[in-house]
């Protein structure tokens, strides 16, 4: 894949492997891209076309009932990082009817008195596609740990119940693709500031996110272990420097088209016979 | 409105009143638009900006739980009029976050033992949300009365339920948009042949079409008695000349500018001290 400015896969560069280590990862770097800010536009702008294409055919298979396959992308990242804008900018560029997503808030009463996969299972995306998770399963292992809302047998008993879960999800024909936006602290503080200055920005401020930032070593090391414990072959996890948000959509864009090439859909043929129709449809 | 290509007002010039005959109006005209195809794309460009920030104030409202307001569009047409272009270049526009689809097919066993309007209202948008139906109730009065799937008596009580609900649902703070996208039977031959031409667009094509489109006046003269009954002050009907995709497109556009610019959408003014705030943030 040396179209463009990308010089490496974002697919493999980003992928997290054993020995990974989120403190080593630069969050204003970015990996296997040449480009800058104003060459990424253009580039996002190029592939669109060649995801959209790809999500479209992904889609007409499973009209016809020829694929069980999907795409989930999971978002997980510290507050400001950016996921509205993945979703935005990337995602917004398929076609709006073969998008499902699924933002998931703390867990209402009811939802807390079942298991916490629950939830998530209800909102898997159907054959033919994208399924976004904006938050997931995976906070039952991040703020779930570092606010203690579980003890540590349970957070333990999580771990293996996601790898089984996805395992499952995988097995049944939908390609996962686990993304952390990764922002520096200092990143963090400019974008937040900014909320604070602009009135039209406000609602997106909740004093609680200055709360969880006092718990920033906190969540690295709960996000370094969930990497170690749930990055598998059947769903891996992406590590995405995320201070430039270019980067960061570009580098999504690429792992969504990944995921679709693998799936490698193809055109559904005509089940009639499409001479016949054009006489009949001539006719009428 | 007499911004852009536009002289009047798309949500006067396109609502059916009384008096409305739909074979009067030109499947390929462009009412109160001026402009071309070219201008059309440039305005529709321009007006996105439009859409999307009332969009997001409806949306900011919402998550801080100060609105009751949604928006309902409503998509119904013949086979190929470009609802599926509708939904992807309009209402792909705004943040897919605020967007929620439903797509109506034909019932399930279960859901035809059920009220035909229960399907329909476990898809109304929630507060702050654009809800897009992609066919809708309408067909149980349109097919439903075109193919004779209920007597005659189940449709007429049909159309009094419509109102009903259709009144609940305005009450509680949903604007409603009923959009009929208005093709000509020569127009829809020229789009189905091109499916049936091109190998990638064979999986839209189903040799049904054909067979709805040899029922063309009687659906014309349901849509008729659906908008005598239905168009009503809470729930109007839109006729949008589709023959032209830039001009429908554009009209939409225009139709749902106006709902949101009617729910009046505010910034939410913040609940916490913003000065206080910006010194714990420095701080931290």
């Amino acid at each position: 894949m040396s179209t463009h400015g990308w010089h490496a896969d974002a697919s493999e560069i980003l992928r997290v492997d054993s020995g990974f280590r989120l403190e080593r990862l630069e969050a204003d770097s970015t990996p296997g891209y040449d480009g800058d800010k104003h060459r990424a536009a253009k580039d996002l702008a190029h592939r669109v076309q060649e995801l959209g294409e790809l999500q479209e055919r992904l889609w007409a298979q499973s009209r016809v009932d020829e694929t069980r396959h999907a795409v989930l992308l999971v978002l997980q990242a510290m507050d400001s990082a950016g996921k509205g804008g993945i979703v935005r900018h990337v995602v917004g560029g398929v076609d709006p009817q073969g998008v499902e997503l699924a933002a998931f808030k703390a867990p209402t009463d009811e939802e807390r008195a079942q298991d916490f996969l629950r939830r998530v299972e209800k909102r898997l995306p159907s054959p033919g596609y994208i399924g976004v998770f904006d938050r997931s399963h995976y906070e039952d292992v991040l703020i779930g740990k570092v606010r203690s809302l579980a003890d540590a047998a349970e957070i333990e008993r999580r771990y293996d119940a996601i790898n089984a879960f996805e395992s499952r999800v995988a097995a049944s024909g939908t390609r996962i693709i686990k993304v952390m936006l990764h922002i520096s602290p200092e990143e963090q503080k400019e974008r937040l500031m900014e909320r604070l200055e602009r009135p039209d920005k406000h609602w997106k401020y909740n004093p609680g996110d200055v709360d969880e930032r006092l718990l920033w070593p906190d969540y690295m090391a709960a996000y370094q272990t969930v990497f170690e414990r749930t990055s598998t072959d059947a769903a891996p996890w992406y590590v995405v420097p995320a201070d430039h948000k270019w980067y960061a959509r570009l580098a999504v864009q690429e792992l969504l088209i990944s995921a679709l090439q693998d799936t490698d859909p193809q055109w559904p043929v005509a089940d009639f016979d499409v001479e016949a129709e054009k006489k009949r449809l001539a006719a009428s």
